[in-house]
């Protein structure tokens, strides 16, 4: 053990007193102090490491491994990566840079290690076979802290029988070198493996779960308390691969059509899109500032400002106390928005198609992913999509097909409210059944449930231009044609009980003014998409520092 | 003048009064009483336009184009793009959707109009020669405001000689149908036109500045307080197509690279960096939020998730009452961090590589777009990069040429400060001249000016392993290799005068105790590239609706 001890990286005990050198003095007489007790300190650290080097010493004197494992040497070696360790390897010596992610002494003289990568794992052997690897060594690689980083060299071999527990199980590494790159700490409050298991389906703050096994299950809000352990899991990584991929393809399907990226601003004078719900900036230089809800108005301002067509992958911002699976105070907002030519039916399709563009090139690019997170989240590879298209339905044959599930509709028949939230997943249910698809849009909401700038329809007053996304019954996109012209849109505002003359929509109104094109878009959320395509239970699994009401941090 | 006030879109008179349908009531006797005033206005409304209808259909009875102008029907034509007409379509009919940029009755049978898309401009004839364009149509097509959105059908035509007040000199449209799609306003607070004048070099507050011609010159200002119309000029619509572009550029080197995108959370729980440039939410559910200065603790606690390499894209808030030319309280930020095998230099490498590759692609794929800003701002085009790679300079061999140059550096020398703007300015002329180039690295910055998770320099304890990029001697980014163990990081913490365990840092500083690889990367201002870029004098052009201290709209 004193040998794993000094190999440790020593740089936190020479660390200079940086902020002596020239730095402005305020507090000279505290800071002698300090220096003096950091003398103190760095006095008593390099005796205990000549006492360690003298044991190593004695120790090494007998070692024929010596240089072949403990502190990393200053040498710049090829490094491969794990995901990329195949069969042409075999028989071959690679240097992986990996984490412990379990060892086992099996006598003095032979130890495996499971070595970890991003999530994927191969096991390794430590043999004190020849004049390479000694007991030492052997001794030394079993006392590494679990989760440490280690720089590996060894002799790739293929096992027989294969290596069930690892990721890779048909391939294994025969040790010759190992040092140590950054120690873990030996207590962790979580272990990867711990939140490598699936989390309890339905959680209670607190609640102490058990698995099928009576293995304590670790709660979702465990693993969000120590999200940077819980990321390192196969399953995160590959969430995070495909939520990383979602932009990539919305980006690549908005570019390839012609359209720029823009980042409208996040603070506000003024709160626009509904009072309530909005966080207030209290210090912005004498003033109040507001976090954008969405960047809604200043798309349609860039449309009017002749940029035709424009996406933008940014944060909104959600002051509102919802407490649920799906819910956050913060998430991407994936927008878009662009003029058509001649009916809004044009935007709709686009928009269909890249939810289709996004779903299938998942599929087909992703399936690596998809196939690790199906391992603990049985419903990801299910997403089904009939045809390659989507399903579009008129809002009111959406309520239709509730209505002939038994569902009550009066409140929805009556123009009173929106879908419920059990209803948007009950008619997700009923066309899965009926229409073989996880993916469909409902068309032509009734103006009484949408936001002041959508347009309305223009032979039914009581419906608009207006669409909602889903998947798995879950909403994903809202989106409609917007108001283009001024004198409608306050019209429009006032009806709503909305003022034009307020501050912050000013400027947003007299956009309207200097002439613009008609124009419809949407907002998708990237969390929601990830969840739903996955089948995740937690918009939070799909989101890396969720923030909600109770959570801030990490 | 009749004519062309019943062209105007009627949607506006018939709006619904759609609040009244089904929704709930809640003070009934006001909405009655809006409801009869409501009436009361539907029905003048409906007499006015019977009134102008009659005058209409008297004009139309000697009118051989009726149907050819007016109010846009609803009928699907294909639509073609100003930008993607060509000598192909000489002697072709095309539709395009375009804005009145100006017009000019030659006489009561002949009119010239020019039309504008997207900044780009054609002329456009309107002459009453045949049965398709009578006297009343080009009465009309003058009559319509300038600014106002027409849908116009024409044959294309090889005008001699070309149109030199167009920026498409060559083709010209000879009309045959001309709709009115959106109306502009008789006054706007700014001519497009006047926006399409470079600013004034040097303006201050309220200063009326006058061209060589002594005519005035729209300030700054003025283009901000009406982004929208000043976005509409062809120098505005090509710098953001350029700002899309660099982000596009950044995004493909990353994903090229096999990094991830990431959203790492604004909403912090703490102020980190420094607590006074810091916006404060109020309002976080009973606590105080804080939004994120940068994105740094965050990406690198990704990192110690094992993620490898990361980057993102997003707003960043600095709270700092800087009003210079180059701050923001707001700016996208282009953030990338990355593990390295051996030395940071691999990461240093890697970042350079990034930006001769977004330089050199800009170069090559936008050579329209830069034309086009050099019209407007003389730099553009001018970026230097010598033998298309990075110059590296170490932070203490540009002081010795700043003293070369006779620049005093007496605190630099003795490492009370970073360089000044000033020297970084200066010393961007000298490397120009020198060495023929605009982008140079500054390696090795003294530990003293550097931030706390800063890694020093191995042997030099006044160092670090950091560094800084310039354009045209303006900073577009700084960078590091990071402290990746917890106790060297606490340490450094301590010296720089930060507690570790204050709320905030702790899961940050926790994350390195479950080990992490050692890692570098960098944060780079996308406005700020675009700017020196292009050679803009301020980032406020760069930036499509800015925001400082000052200013919080439009």
């Amino acid at each position: 053990m004193e040998n794993k001890e000094a190999s440790l990286p020593t740089h936190a005990k020479d660390n200079p007193n940086v902020s002596a050198d020239g730095a402005p003095s305020k507090n000279a007489l505290k800071k002698a102090q300090k220096e003096a007790e950091k003398a103190a300190k760095k006095a008593a650290a390099k005796a205990k490491e000549a006492e360690q080097k003298a044991a190593q010493q004695a120790q090494a004197a007998e070692d024929t491994a010596t240089g072949n494992y403990g502190p990393l040497p200053d040498d710049a070696v090829e490094i491969t990566h794990l995901k990329k360790l195949g069969d042409d390897h075999v028989d071959k010596e690679v240097t992986i840079i990996v984490r412990i992610h379990n060892s086992r002494s099996q006598s003095a003289k032979l130890a495996f290690l499971m070595l970890r990568q991003q999530g994927k794992t191969i096991q390794a052997v430590v043999a004190a076979t020849g004049d390479h690897v000694s007991k030492q060594m052997v001794k030394w690689a079993v006392g590494v802290n679990i989760n440490s980083f280690v720089r590996v060299t060894g002799l790739v071999k293929k096992p027989d029988p294969p290596v069930a527990s690892a990721s890779i199980s048909n391939l294994e590494l025969h040790v010759t070198k190992i040092y140590l790159v950054s120690s873990a700490a030996e207590q962790l409050p979580m272990q990867v493996k711990d939140a490598e298991r699936p989390p309890p389906a339905q959680e209670k703050e607190g609640e102490a779960a058990v698995d099928a096994e009576g293995v304590p299950i670790v709660t979702l809000k465990t693993r969000l308390d120590n999200r940077v352990i819980d990321l390192q899991t196969e399953c995160n990584q590959a969430i995070f691969t495909i939520s990383s991929a979602v932009e990539s393809l919305f980006e690549e399907y908005m570019r390839k059509s012609g359209s720029r990226k823009f980042n409208t601003p996040k603070l506000l004078g003024a709160a626009t899109e509904g009072g309530s719900g909005v966080f207030e900036v209290g210090n912005y230089f004498g003033k109040s500032g507001f976090l954008a809800q969405s960047p809604q108005l200043h798309k349609q301002m860039l449309i009017a400002g002749d940029c035709e067509s424009v996406f933008e992958i940014g944060p909104v911002f959600r002051a509102e106390n919802s407490n649920t699976h799906r819910h956050m105070t913060e998430f991407t907002g994936l927008d878009f928005e662009m003029v058509f030519n001649h009916h809004y039916h044009e935007v709709l399709d686009f928009a269909e198609q890249l939810i289709v563009f996004i779903i299938s090139e998942l599929d087909s690019r992703y399936k690596d992913e998809i196939a690790v997170v199906q391992k603990f989240f049985p419903r990801a590879g299910d997403f089904h999509l009939k045809d390659g298209k989507a399903l579009r339905l008129k809002y009111f044959d959406g309520i239709k097909l509730l209505k002939e599930a038994g569902v009550d509709t009066t409140e929805q028949d009556n123009y009173v409210t929106d879908l419920t939230t059990a209803q948007e997943k009950k008619l997700g249910q009923i066309i899965r059944e009926k229409y073989d698809t996880d993916f469909y849009v409902l068309d032509e909401f009734p103006m009484v449930v949408r936001p002041f700038y959508t347009k309305p329809h223009p032979t039914d007053s009581k419906l608009s231009n207006s669409y909602d996304f889903f998947m798995r019954g879950e909403e994903i996109m809202s989106g409609a044609q917007r108001i283009n012209d001024a004198a409608e849109l306050e019209a429009s505002m006032r009806a709503k009980g909305v003022d034009p003359n307020a501050e912050g929509f000013q400027d947003y109104v007299n956009a309207f003014r200097q002439g613009c094109r008609p124009h419809a878009g949407g907002g998708l959320g990237l969390n929601r998409i990830v969840m739903f395509f996955l089948g995740l239970d937690n918009v939070r699994q799909a989101t890396p520092f969720p923030r909600d009401p109770q959570r801030l941090r990490p």
